[in-house]
């Protein structure tokens, strides 16, 4: 942690900022500068006192600014544990070699529907089959999902076909009969932030799609993953679902698949991505799921309808099951020319 | 191109706008709907004239706007109530004449440092005290707050000093005992759109200050008051706290002074303004105080601490006690140059 | 200047960046924390040096990142010149005690409605006069101004009413051109990074208007006054005038009112605020005026228009001359609210 | 709700639209415009049907989109010409079947330095030389290039190893100098609404790389190139490089992958993507070179220094000579993926 002083801060300000840092057991060194002096700790500062500090010193007069040189969170860094972490469900392995599909409609609509597209998901090389059965929409006279029959349809689906299954969690209260139905427990962008539920789900041991609200920056999304982390659940696999548009006009969302390498770089957590959102139209999912898998993640989420001009929920962005079949087959290429399989 | 006229529009402008389009040798067809007149352009539009054709049709008498569709919601609009709604609380309003500022600590951590900023409030001038017993905390290792602790002193500083209370609610389970002991609800900004918590908080019937997102478009929060209007809870307060920052260097959010005009146009919800988290620093929180005011603001949300460098939350944006009883004397000034009062 | 090394940099890799800086005359302090190394500059960085030296060490094997502790730029920072600066142009001074208002058309469209305006704008208390000749459209079919015949039109007025003219420079060519018939040559937001034509303004010694880029960071818009400033011309007025928006639905730009306190504190130049281009819609931009003023503006810069429905350019964010007229009395008001004049 | 059908739709598709529209009760109005169909409901739409309509009238077969006007782009668009846009720059075809890589320094230093980067860039399979001459900079007092001189060493460089030349114009002054020496001219994203610096790259014929602006929407940046081809110089190359970032933390600018697929949806021109300005760090320079060739970018832009560490301009991004070997081959077999060549 770096501590800028004012231009005009005085002898005495700067040596009350040193004292503070010194009363936590922290070496504090002066760097006088040109302008300004700045003030430097030379120590490990323990990760429950960092933000706590960074107040504390930053309301302390003569101060201009903090700064912070280590990382926030820990758990989900690099540095706290080298190696990939590999979430596996059922014998499916998320972060490994291999890159995962997960693939299904945004809203389970029916039986008839749901196991059209999970067997049109097997038949293409899917493994996971996704759909909502609670559906947190903006407008709350939107379609809000078929809740419990939802989920019993999706086991049905997810045991008839061989996949893996995962659904949105919206609520605490559901957390048990979804945990009870399905594998993965998807938490959406817009409860990237919700910690009670973030914790909740930690401390259930699922394994977690974690998605990106659209406007968290990378730190705050790992510090979200930090949350499911001190439960003491590793299984979290990001997802980066397209931030805050600078043009609403043509995509929903800007897909920052940048995030994509920068996640793999500094945590050792899985990363996929969800083009069918943040593109909210089919026609750009294909180009934006190949380039994904070029810039290195380890997974897609992929919205897929029997019938989109049917669909009670984001139609425009879903692919028809043909279309799909075809766009598995064009990323197995781009897999492959990567160095990573698809099975 | 697609011309909306205001609801009130004559069926003179109407025709003076057909009239208009038609000038340009277009083919204009007037789409009268249930609650307003809609034109549409049923010719080729030549390029060199689309721009200058948009913008002289968005100057005329009684058109509203050119090329969007009716508002998503309904309850939270001006068309659907006109008159101003004021939230009355324990006697104070919030959305009449008068300026109503809520101020207190970030978190609550004592009973002392809690009736201390609660005496310099009521002395000052406010009348509705803030303090979190629950804080959602980007990095888990930050303090969480006291709990239902805080919520006891919170409850016990309001009797005592005659203020309305209010706190964030961030769990659905806490909602009873908040309930029980706070006047007003909050919902923070991470929850927007946290629909379960948002509906629960609509059935309760309390009186609720909606926060709006940082990556939040007008119409995603109008969307969120909705979900707690359609539960029959008519008592929403909008708070404009900054949205997602172009500059993260100087402060933490852009605060959207321009949402104020905006809702007000829009929406017959009351609308107030929290500098303290958009600015991240106490130093320019009396500017935009000030500005909120002077843009329309029905009310202010500010944070201030007796001594804002041992605070466990937000220290560098919370004011002290003495720098917010001038700033109080100086918001009476300018909410009297715009007609408005300050008690 | 801090340097943060990577988790794992070697020994040696800290070495290596130490002596580099060394090199330079500077002197380099290793901190070492628990994660990781940062190496601290605990002497002055001259100002052409500063940029330099981050992007040779950034590049250095075992350096994570470099942040800057100091200011970038030199000239427009508080700490070279501590008084405010007053840019006075013919008796009308830019950043004293008094708010000083800037109106007229976006664009000149002929003799009758420049005169219109610039009328309106004296009897209302206006002192500067805008008006558009050269006008950059998003659109080569739009309306591109009237040029010469322009400028002379807008000095003739401003002769006739006592007025201060500005007017916007689009290209280097018509500098001499615009200098000899106007009297404030104003930098659009397109070009705030237009370097050839900041220099061609600052060696003219012409008062600048610098309107701040839609995606420009503060520290980059001071930057971009310090071109001009570094050629000697000392003459330079901050206008902001809103950023890339979140909300394209209700307003073209997001005004970032915080920038002028931010601005005032960081900086001596004056700064005023464009209302009328942020919001996009006339209806808004008396509240933003006069929120702008609270927040502690220098001036505004209004469009008006004798009859906006019939506007080549910019109609639908235009006040009338009545709404104009109104406007300045409440502005009036709000000014000496915040111990402001506004003659 | 407008409903705006693809040019190629049948008769079929619209009475399709049409009926579905009735079929909830709605009245819908055919208006046949010059280059589509458009069809508006002329009928109150029930809140709680209006997204879902949009929604399922967006998936129906011959729908382009919902609620949008017409383009204000007219040469710049797929409907003016279908056909892909391919510019041949001495035997090098940009847009075409094959990938072309455009790479070299980002500043000019030295004969020495450019040749050893034109060598490396030919022996890898590059086949355009970028070095800057004029280089625009954030700060004043940063090195601003070697001009003339530089132009002189990429005509030489370029001659001697067969290479296809590109630099920046900053400036309409350098015009006839830089189209003297080089083969294509750069025209920056500070400034891509530089609009007489457009109009003097248009008349001069020469083929013209535009890259978007931080803040630019994608119909801003067609706008931009509208400029161009308005003059008929129909060799206009866009590049993506990065857009206004949420994060400014890991990278730069957010490099917006998904601007590929929509600019060859709407538009006929070549897109090349520049990484490495986006990134602002040359370790996620390869992930995001191959992802954009998977998102069917025609050419890349790539920095490449024989010294990072001793670069001028823009080193932490630039690759070296050896990194960039490596990523041609990697390039190379991800373009075979997508169907691509790169020779």
């Amino acid at each position: 942690m770096i501590v800028a002083m004012k231009s005009d801060a005085t002898e005495r300000e700067v040596y009350e900022v040193v004292k503070r840092i010194s009363s936590y057991g922290l070496n504090a060194l002066d760097l006088p500068g040109g302008e300004r002096h700045a003030i430097g700790i030379a120590s490990a500062i323990p990760p429950d006192l960092r933000e706590t500090l960074a107040e504390v010193v930053g309301s302390m007069d003569g101060v201009d600014h903090v700064t912070h040189v280590s990382r926030k969170y820990k758990l989900a860094s690099r540095e706290f544990r080298s190696a990939d972490t590999i979430v596996c469900v059922k014998g499916v392995n998320i972060g490994g070699k291999d890159v995962v599909v997960a693939a299904g409609p945004c809203a389970i609509e029916s039986k008839e529907q749901l196991n059209a597209a999970a067997k049109a998901v097997k038949a293409a090389g899917g493994r996971i089959l996704r759909g909502g059965a609670f559906k947190p929409r903006t407008s709350p006279y939107a379609f809000q999902g078929l809740g419990l029959e939802g989920l019993k349809m999706l086991r049905a689906a997810g045991e008839k076909y061989g996949l893996v299954t995962v659904t949105e969690l919206v609520d605490q209260h559901d957390l048990e009969v979804v945990a009870e139905h399905v594998d993965i427990i998807q938490i959406g962008a817009r409860n990237m932030q919700n910690y009670p539920l973030l914790t909740a789900v930690g401390k259930s041991g699922r394994p977690v799609v974690l998605k990106r609200g659209p406007s968290a920056t990378i730190d705050e999304w790992l510090l979200a993953a930090e949350y499911v982390l001190a439960q003491g659940n590793g299984n979290v696999i990001l997802c980066e679902r397209g931030v805050h548009p600078l043009d609403r006009e043509h995509t929903r969302y800007t897909l920052d698949l940048s995030a994509v390498p920068v996640v793999k770089a500094i945590s050792h957590l899985p990363v996929i991505v969800d083009p069918s959102h943040a593109c909210g139209n089919w026609k750009y999912v294909p180009a934006m799921s190949k380039a994904a898998i070029a810039a290195g993640a380890d997974g897609l989420l992929i919205e897929v309808h029997p019938d989109p001009s049917e669909a009670l929920c984001d139609g425009p962005q879903s692919l028809k099951l043909e279309g799909f079949k075809t766009l598995m087959g064009e990323m197995k290429l781009v897999a492959g020319a990567v160095g990573r399989g698809m099975v």
